[in-house]
């Protein structure tokens, strides 16, 4: 059940989910705030969660604003908090600063932290929220509220593709299919997952460093992951050879060589062996528990093909976003898409049925463009 | 050369572009243009060419200000015509209603018509423009400036496809892919060109109709036309059902039996017999000239995948409007671009090499988003 807005509340929270962008990087895996005070048609404050542990967005508002808060409307893209924590409640200080109104996006998912809108409203302020459908509160923060859910870390996987969903020209091949403006784009990506994975070809193939070079550095480096049955990450390339600087984690299956396992881990990487899921290919299941247990919440997949595929047939991608260059690469390419899942639903018949639907609008970079899509599944 | 704009200025001949939007569908092959007459920080007139041989945009603005024109300044998408046409020359009748400024967007490529920011400039008043690059001079008007180029019409190639580039599900199916955002779009795309041309599979697998059902009725609706070697359009079908409501063409090759033309013709449809180019294959350069000739300026290509490749390898396709869907067909699926011409530059070098620059922004339609490409080439 979602609040309708007027037109100036609307505006008001929108801006609060513009600011909240402003911790991008920084607070994962708590989520992404932004708080704005108004009073009398003017913004006295803003506010956003700008590092994990550190105040909350209704606190840095509330203490720029200092007395002025008095009477204020609070547009919070969250429900403010209700629960001690790190910090104290927001609903608490809300009402003590005597803001007259709140307006929230969306509803917190969590056990403990929720209940904040109900708190405040009992305490005799108006208060308007949940004003965000579900799907548009998990598309903004979509790992936070993913753990309230699964033990596995939340997955995007992340493509770049033709026009005909190719990926690389040829085999063996790689190719620069985006422009400059989608690569920043994924180093920022990068900035807001505990890890970066990708299949052992694409290591062995296109020798990716994984690191974020482009924008503001995150609070912690991802960890580079690869998924390599047979440990054949070379040992000269650019992940081994900075293993020391930024983690490196091999996923490897029962035929790798021990000689091999041995070499990856004196250049300095982690080993994680699993089990195997047939030829070519790790039990992704336990990869990903592994990854939980780590301390992993948020995965951005960079590819292949391949693993993507196996992600999308166990039905373990929760977004993909795909960087579409324009241009055909045709038949020889290396398939974005091979073997997934047939399409959800009847194609016979008109009508949304696919089982992605955009977590944002289409985007222009540069000359590509960047479609995202959030999974929506049956029991959700 | 284009001359910058203040921000001021930008954002009003931003709403002139807008403006000129209204006279979708009822001036082609004239372009469409829009007017806006600001005086003292106030808009005093909206004008656009609004039909067909009727008012030019500023002709409709300066009748709306009347007196008040004088020392204003006029915003033009397009660069005011000069010459004695079905109206008076738009340069003379800005200079007559005392207008101070013109800022105005392309350039007219007109050899007749253009200069007339010259010419007001030599009668003492202060012009700013062209300020659009060729190539959004282009992307606006695209048929109008494509005439000044080439003989043939000016072709689009529609396609609603898959994120892996399918069109349909399996081979002699229809699938709707997209949603009814989409759909309405398609309808108003054929608004804007004198012919909806699609490949003989495409009419017998879908059986459409290409008629403009949603939105403003076009000034003339689009003559529909299969390109059907074999003349087997179907006799009972949705096109030649309705041959005498609204035009259909059928370009057939020297293998069509005779008897099938003839009832055909007796549906009430046109028979264009042309050369052949191979095995299913019509002289596309053939029927794209006797449409030229027949007074087609713009042609929109709703497919299939074969139609649009062999358009395409022959470097007919001005523009590309890719309606994705988000879903994954899979290996079975119709391809949307079956032998299209490889990829053209390095694809192992970064930057955008490809031959295709958006034409605009990405569009969110539904869930399908909408992405449009037009061909550059060597020579423009
Ligand atoms: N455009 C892009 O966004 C992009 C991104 C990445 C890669 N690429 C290109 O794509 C190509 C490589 O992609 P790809 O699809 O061929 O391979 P890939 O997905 O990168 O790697 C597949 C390999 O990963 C390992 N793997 C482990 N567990 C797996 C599982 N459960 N399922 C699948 N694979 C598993 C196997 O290694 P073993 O073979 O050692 O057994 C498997 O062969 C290169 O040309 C690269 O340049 C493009
Ligand atoms: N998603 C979409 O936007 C969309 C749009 C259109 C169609 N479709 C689907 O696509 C499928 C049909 O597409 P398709 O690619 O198989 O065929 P198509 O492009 O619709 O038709 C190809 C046929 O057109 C005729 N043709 C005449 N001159 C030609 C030339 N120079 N080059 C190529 N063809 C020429 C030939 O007819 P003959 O075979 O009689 O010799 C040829 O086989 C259907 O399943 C339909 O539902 C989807």
């Amino acid at each position: 059940m979602t609040v309708p807005l007027s037109d100036t509340d609307r505006a008001y929270l929108e801006q609060a989910v513009r600011i909240a962008d402003r911790g991008w990087g920084r607070v994962h895996p708590n989520p992404l705030v932004g708080c704005l005070l108004v009073k009398d048609g003017t913004v006295i404050a803003e506010g956003w969660h700008a590092e994990y542990g550190g105040p909350h967005a209704e606190a840095m508002a509330l203490t720029l604003a200092g007395d002025r808060a008095r009477g204020a409307t609070a547009y919070v893209s969250l429900e403010p908090c209700r629960h001690e924590g790190r910090t104290p409640p927001c609903s608490r200080a809300l009402r003590r600063a005597g803001v007259a109104r709140v307006v929230y996006g969306a509803a917190d998912p969590g056990g403990d932290s929720g209940g904040g809108g109900d708190e405040l409203r009992a305490a005799g302020v108006e208060v308007v929220g949940p004003t965000f459908t579900e799907r548009r509160a998990r598309a903004l923060n979509p790992a936070f509220h993913h753990r309230f859910r699964s033990d596995r870390p939340w997955v995007a996987l992340k493509l770049a593709t033709s026009i005909d969903g190719g990926i690389a020209a040829r085999a063996g091949e790689q190719s620069w299919l985006t422009g400059p403006e989608a690569r920043d784009e994924v180093h920022r990506l990068r900035a807001s997952v505990d890890g970066v994975m990708v299949g052992a070809r694409t290591a062995r193939t296109d020798d990716p460093r994984l690191t974020v070079r482009v924008g503001a550095p995150p609070r912690v480096p991802p960890v580079r992951i690869v998924l390599d049955p047979r440990a054949t990450t070379p040992l000269d390339g650019a992940l081994l050879r900075t293993a020391r600087e930024v983690p490196v984690w091999i996923f490897t299956g029962p035929e790798a060589p021990d000689a091999a396992l041995a070499a990856i881990e004196a250049a300095g990487a982690v080993v994680h062996p699993v089990g195997s899921a047939g030829p070519h290919a790790l039990d992704l299941d336990e990869v990903l528990r592994r990854c939980g247990e780590r301390g992993i919440s948020a995965l951005l997949c960079e590819g292949g093909g391949r693993l993507g595929a196996a992600l999308a047939r166990a039905d373990l991608v929760d977004r993909l976003a795909l960087f579409v260059a324009p241009r055909v690469l045709g038949a020889e390419a290396v398939p974005a898409f091979p073997d997934w899942p047939a399409p959800v639903g009847a194609v016979a018949a008109p009508g949304p049925d696919s089982g992605w639907v955009p977590a944002a609008p289409p985007r222009a970079l540069g000359v590509d463009s960047l479609l995202v899509f959030d999974r929506i599944r049956e029991h959700d």
